[in-house]
C-alpha cells in the first residue's frame, strides 16, 4: 500500500485573494501530490486586481505568515498574479521561507514556447499596470504585450466557462490585443494566461486564437517550477504517486490523490467550498474560516 | 447672486462601497443642492456584493462612524444596496444620527408604480440573498421576484454602458426572470434596479423590458425621501437653486451647483477620480485617501 505523505513531508503554503489559485494548487497536487498543503483564500478582500500596491503587500503579507507561522509552511507558492506582480518582495521579506510568485515561470514557459521571442499577456488590471510580465519576459529575451481582461474573472464566477457572450468577449479582447501587437510591429506566437481565472476559459480561449498560437497557463508552469525545486533538494519522494480516493466532480467519478490539503478563506466559507471544486478539480472539502481582522 | 451653501448648512454623509453611490449622490444634489456633502468609497474592500452579512456590517460601521464623527455628518445615506439590506440595522446602532438605505425608497417608489403590485428586482448577488427587498416590498403590499445580475456591474466599470455584449448580458438575465416570474403566476410591471451601477445601463435596460414595464432607480426614490425629511425639517432651502457651475463632462459643457462636496475612498484615489464622474454626472474633484485600518 502507498502512503499518502511521509511523515516528514513538508507543507507547502499556497496564498490566493479567492480561489482562483485553486488552479495553481491543482497543478501543484499533480506534481507533488506526496506534499502537504496549507491554502489562504483572502475572500474577505478580492479581488486585488483594483487595488493599490501598497494595499495588495498589506493584505498579502498577513495570508503568508499566517501560513508560516500557525501552519508552518515551510515553502509559499503566491497564487495569485497580482500579488505576485505587486507584492513578491514585501512578502519575502515578511517571511523566513521561500516565496515562489507564478509571474517567472510564466515567463520562462514563454520562453520555452515561442520561436519569434514575441509573447501577449491576459491578466488583471492591477497586474498589467504592474508591468510585470513586461519585465519578467524582458529578462528572458522575450518581447511582450499585456492587456487587461476584466471581464473575464466575473464571466467565470458566472459559470460561463462554455458561453456564446465569453466567446464573444474573448474575442474582443483579442482581437484588440492583436490590433495592438500588429501597430507594433510584433509578431506574437505565444499567449500566457496571467491570471489563475484564466485556465477555465481555455478551451474558449485555443479556439479563439490564431492557429499555431501557444497557451500558456501561468498555473502550469508554476507548478513544474515547484516540482523543480523539491527534486533538487532531494525530495523526490513528494512527486511519487499516492495512493488515490474515487471522488464525484461534475457527475463524473475521478482519482485523485490523497493528498493533506487545508483550506481557509477570510470569508464566504460556503461559496468558497460550493465553487472552489470547478478550480480544484475535486471537492474542496470544508473550509475554515480565517479571521486576519482586515 | 445665489450663494451655495447657507451657513448652517447640514453635512449629509453618503456612503458606498464604491464609487457606485455617486448615483445617490447625484440624485442628491439635485434634489438638494445647498447642502453639503460628504461621500466614502470604501474602494479598498469593494466589492462587498459577494462577502458575508457579518463583514459588511463590521466595514460599513467604520465609514459610518468616519462620517459622523470626523465629518460631522448630521444625516447618513447608504447608498449602497448590499449595506443598506444586510447593514442598515447595524450602522444605525453605531451612530447618533439618522440613517437612510436605498431599499425602502425603492420598494415605495415601486408601489407607486404598480398597478399589478409584482414587481421585479435586479441586483447583486448579496442583496439578493438578504431578501432585503422581498422584506421591503411585501411590506408595502407587493410581491417581488428578484435576480442577482452579478455580471452588470464589471459591465458598467468596462465602461461596456451602450455596449452590444451588455445588451445582449441584459437580454439573457432578464428573459430568465421573466421566465421565472411566468412560472410562479406573477404579473410584473415594474423593475426595481436594486444597485447604484445599473443607472448607468437604464437606457438599455429599458430598451429590454417589455412595453409598458415601468423602471424605478432606488438612487432616485432616496434622494426623494431624503429631500422630503428635510423639508420636514423646516429646511427648504436647502432644495432651492444654488449657484451654478459651467463644466465639461464626456464633450459636453453642462451646468452643476456649486454643491460643497467632500469625496474619501480607502483605495485607488486615481481610479475613482477617473471613473466616478460617469457616476456623478460631473467630475469628483480632488479624492481624499482614507484609511480604515482593514
Amino acid at each position: 500500500m502507498i502512503e499518502s505523505q511521509p511523515a516528514n513531508a513538508p507543507t507547502i503554503g499556497v496564498f490566493d485573494s479567492g480561489f482562483g489559485g485553486l488552479t495553481v494548487l491543482r497543478a501543484l497536487i499533480e506534481k507533488l501530490p506526496r506534499a502537504r498543503f496549507a491554502f489562504v483564500g483572502d475572500t474577505a478582500r478580492l479581488p486585488y486586481g483594483s487595488k493599490s500596491r501598497r494595499t495588495i503587500a498589506r493584505y498579502a503579507v498577513e495570508s503568508a505568515q499566517f501560513l508560516v507561522r500557525e501552519q508552518g509552511a515551510e515553502y509559499l507558492v503566491i497564487a495569485c498574479n497580482t500579488a505576485s506582480a505587486l507584492a513578491l518582495d514585501a512578502i519575502q521579506d515578511a517571511v523566513p521561507v521561500p516565496v515562489l510568485g507564478v509571474i517567472e515561470p510564466g515567463a520562462t514557459a514563454a520562453r520555452h514556447a515561442s520561436k519569434t521571442n514575441d509573447v501577449l499577456v491576459i491578466a488583471t488590471d492591477a497586474t498589467v499596470q504592474s508591468q510585470a510580465y513586461t519585465g519578467a519576459c524582458r529578462a528572458q529575451g522575450l518581447r511582450a504585450l499585456e492587456k487587461a481582461c476584466p471581464l473575464l474573472v466575473p464571466l467565470v464566477e458566472e459559470g460561463w466557462t462554455n458561453h456564446p457572450v465569453t466567446e464573444e468577449v474573448i474575442d474582443i479582447y483579442l482581437n484588440e490585443l492583436r490590433a495592438e501587437a500588429w501597430l507594433r510591429g510584433l509578431n506574437p506566437d505565444t499567449l500566457v494566461l496571467g491570471c489563475t481565472h484564466y485556465p477555465l476559459l481555455r478551451p474558449l480561449i485555443e479556439r479563439a486564437v490564431r492557429p499555431g498560437v501557444k497557451v500558456i497557463d501561468s498555473a502550469e508552469a508554476t507548478a513544474q517550477v515547484a516540482a523543480q525545486i523539491f527534486n533538487g533538494r532531494g525530495c523526490p519522494i513528494l512527486a511519487e504517486p499516492a495512493a488515490a480516493d474515487s471522488v464525484r466532480v461534475g457527475g463524473a467519478s475521478i482519482e485523485v490523490p490523497q493528498t493533506e490539503i487545508r483550506c481557509f478563506a477570510t470569508d464566504s466559507v460556503e461559496k468558497f467550498e460550493r465553487l472552489g471544486s470547478r478550480f480544484l478539480g475535486r471537492p474542496v472539502g470544508k473550509v475554515e474560516l480565517l479571521d486576519l481582522g482586515g
